[in-house]
């Protein structure tokens, strides 16, 4: 699919609603053409004669005078537009016949059917919105969680790519400055001050690494946080897992078409999905096919982000816990061990950690709080200040999944390991792969500016460094854009955005 | 659910756009405070400033000043709305998430959700469309084939109550003077002409009966024909319907959204739905389990308006077609008899109807048409005048279903089977049950008025009937309406209609 301006001088039509049965369907027009095309066949008003964010009652006839459709007809006027260009909404009754009907008019008076992206592309091309922009309407529509919306809402606002921007237009002056000297390059004049670059260039590049650190949070909260519940047979992974999900559940089952993906569990944590997989329980496998089923709990583990080890504190022994995480843990993964059957007796084994436990009266009192079996929650302060596991390298939540203990105190733990402190939702954060590849690309071209500055080399290949910068940090916004690169981004796109 | 108007004075809000993904959603508000609530949240300008009819761009926040999305807002200011009240719809991205985000804030500022069809309802208790117009609009969204959209839309747009409530109008007035009768019952006077009111009554009673008698036919555009293939095994059933359906699947296929039903197959001929059921072939069953199919073969064909009736012109002998068909026919049903397979040798057994048949040659010549094996289409005139097939009762139809040949036709022949004419799609033509349902109670009542004036009944009689025609007759338009009749019809709606 190739976008190249001469595609985009025609009408574009297409169904902007998700399809399927509602009251309404909202067919969008755009293009020079779009309010002649729609003025073919509405009648109620003259259309061309109406102010641009106007709307109108009609109906559409096709040519045999049969009515299609009585429609609200919404105007926008060149370049008061989404696209830049004359935008015509027509809302119709939400039956899948009659809106392939309207659109087949539509297409007989003139239009074309719109490429996926297509009407956000021209948005782009009209210089009504940035590429970086444009990319965050796809975000936006696809956002599940606050933290997916905050991320998109953020970058289709501009906050980042007016960073971007910015930076590079610093450069720009600067580059021009260097390019004169190559004009002159006989006369070894120097009109762009050496440190004064230098400085500029440090700046830039502790900017880029921010955005590129803030990459791994970006992806997160845009796409979630992998984690995988691990731990000895019997420990308590299922249980766990309902009791984390047993809330969510209700939650998620009121919102009409959601579709969830049927492999995975999705927990929402303050705004930030973590994606649960629960795994075969972990032990010395006895067979093959036992050894199978570790080795794939392994590989999940390997992929995931978050590892949720969850052990027995009855029957299970401190150093049993300490073999299995050296087993699990690698590096790229946060770990939070998760102590289960807290309601049993932990005494007998972790007797010198958990001071004061009722033997079978289901008390529990810790510090200044307490935890009664079936109170669910705990009063006064929390029990994990109080605490010490022999594994002390890792976080710890003492819990009891059964009975819902700990749980919410758990949750926060698991928010935590993967994202420091609120920070997460505040500030500039990159979440799009295309951006990190650019922003580090960019801060390699930077790289070799200083290099080239500090060891004194020719202002040619100084310039021919920062034209790679310039257009690396370029492709971000848009500023530099090719063919390919459109197609890659907007094929992605729903076709009526 | 009461549809009391005590429950009518708050604001709704409800998604009025299919749910999933898709560009954008439309959120809709109705109700004295829409544009007030609205107001609250949006960011961009005052709304309450603004006239009607115009569209604003801005962006939602909630209380913390998080920016829920950009969004444009279209104004309608009561009376000048499809409820009648004042009426927000506020355009978002398509995400889900979004879109719940949205509606729970609206709801926070005062809004609550909308039962189905409660927007309808609202126009219609607000006199923005009378009753059975109201209906049309659930119609229409339901419409899936091109006779069932001009059924809802020729209602939606009046013709049919109009019609209804002309004839009520004129009942009322003599009604009127009736009434007046009996207030001077002592003084024996009549003021309403006997004579005239007879004449009147007929008239009405032709107009109903002539609507009653579109029911059948209404039904039919509207839900569809209930179509059987049947025959012995082999007959070529199946290639049949593949061949009638062969094109239809590519269109249908382009729809997206477009959900069929996976135990029949749709054809759409001329914009009317035949809903095809294929079955088992029937022969002397030969076994329980056999009998057992060919019995559930018999209850399709009772439960069907039309029965197509293949048979294997080469392998079928006359007698064993006529023997099958005093099988299948019942009372209700349409037959159409398909000799099959007349691409292989028609003429050892049917040699007198088929005159030119050239064995072998594949080429058909009848009076001035023929047909080759591989054309696809007949050339000169229709051979189906030319023929006479031994069951002279049922019209018939020549195919060769595998080579595609005479398919067209066969069509129009289905088709025809239904609907005597074109006047299917025009004219006024009843749909609705209730309404049918209605129209034969009135119908009862005024045979009932006839009754009377015949026999010389007293004054109060007869009025007590006029009363009750005018009732049913009001119970369409529903200037007669309860809040069962409404709950009835209106809950069967969408959310956000």
């Amino acid at each position: 699919m190739a976008y190249t301006s001469h595609n985009l001088n025609d009408t574009i039509v297409a169904l902007a609603t998700p399809p399927g049965v509602g009251a309404i369907g909202v067919i969008r027009l755009s293009g020079e053409e779009a309010i002649d095309i729609v003025n073919q066949v509405f009648h109620g008003k003259d259309l061309k004669k109406q102010t641009t964010h106007t709307i109108h009652f009609g109906a559409i006839r096709d040519d045999s005078g049969r009515i299609l459709d009585e429609v609200l007809v919404s105007l926008f006027v060149a370049p008061k537009s989404y696209t830049g260009e004359n935008v015509v909404e027509v809302s119709c009754h939400g039956s899948n016949y009659i809106i392939q009907e309207v659109i087949q008019l539509f297409i007989e008076k003139g239009a074309r059917t719109a490429q996926p992206g297509e009407f956000t592309l021209r948005a782009f091309l009209n210089g009504r919105m940035d590429l970086s922009q444009a990319e965050a309407v796809a975000d936006l529509i696809s956002s599940s969680s606050k933290a997916s919306h905050s991320i998109a809402m953020q970058q289709m606002r501009g906050g980042f790519s007016d960073e971007i921007r910015k930076l590079r237009q610093q450069l720009i002056d600067f580059a021009s400055l260097i390019e004169l000297e190559l004009d002159f390059a006989e006369e070894d004049v120097e009109f762009a001050n050496r440190e004064a670059l230098k400085k500029l260039v440090e700046k830039i590049q502790a900017v880029l690494r921010a955005l590129i650190q803030s990459f791994k949070l970006g992806n997160v909260l845009k796409h979630g946080v992998n984690t995988v519940i691990a731990g000895r047979p019997n420990a308590g992974k299922s249980t766990l897992l309902n009791a984390l999900l047993n809330e969510e559940r209700a939650i998620v089952s009121e919102i009409a078409g959601t579709t969830r993906d049927t492999i995975e569990e999705v927990l929402n944590i303050k705004g930030v999905e973590f994606r649960i997989i629960d795994t075969a329980g972990i032990r010395e496998a006895e067979d093959a096919i036992e050894a199978m089923g570790v080795e794939k709990t392994m590989q999940k583990v390997q992929q995931s982000a978050l590892l949720v080890y969850v052990f027995d504190v009855v029957k299970t022994q401190p150093a049993e816990v300490q073999a299995d995480l050296a087993k699990l843990i690698h590096e790229n993964v946060q770990v939070l061990v998760v102590a289960n059957k807290m309601d049993l007796n932990p005494y007998t084994k972790f007797e010198h950690y958990f001071p004061k436990w009722e033997v079978g009266s289901g008390k529990w009192e810790v510090g200044s709080g307490k935890w009664e079996v079936g109170s669910g929650k705990w009063e006064g302060s929390s029990p994990s200040s109080d605490f010490r596991l022999p594994i002390s390298d890792f976080a710890w939540v003492p819990i009891s999944a059964i009975h819902g203990m700990n749980i919410e105190y758990l949750k926060e733990k698991l928010f935590e390991a993967v994202l420091s402190s609120d920070m997460a939702l505040e500030g500039t954060v990159v979440a799009n792969v295309r951006h990190y590849e650019a922003l580090q690309k960019a801060d390699e071209s930077l790289g070799r500016v200083m290099q080239g500055l500090n060891e004194g080399v020719a202002s040619d290949f100084v310039a021919m460094d920062i034209r790679q910068a310039l257009y690396f940090l370029g492709e971000i916004t848009g500023e530099i854009s090719t063919d390919d690169l459109l197609g890659n981004i907007f094929s992605r796109f729903c076709i009526g955005k």
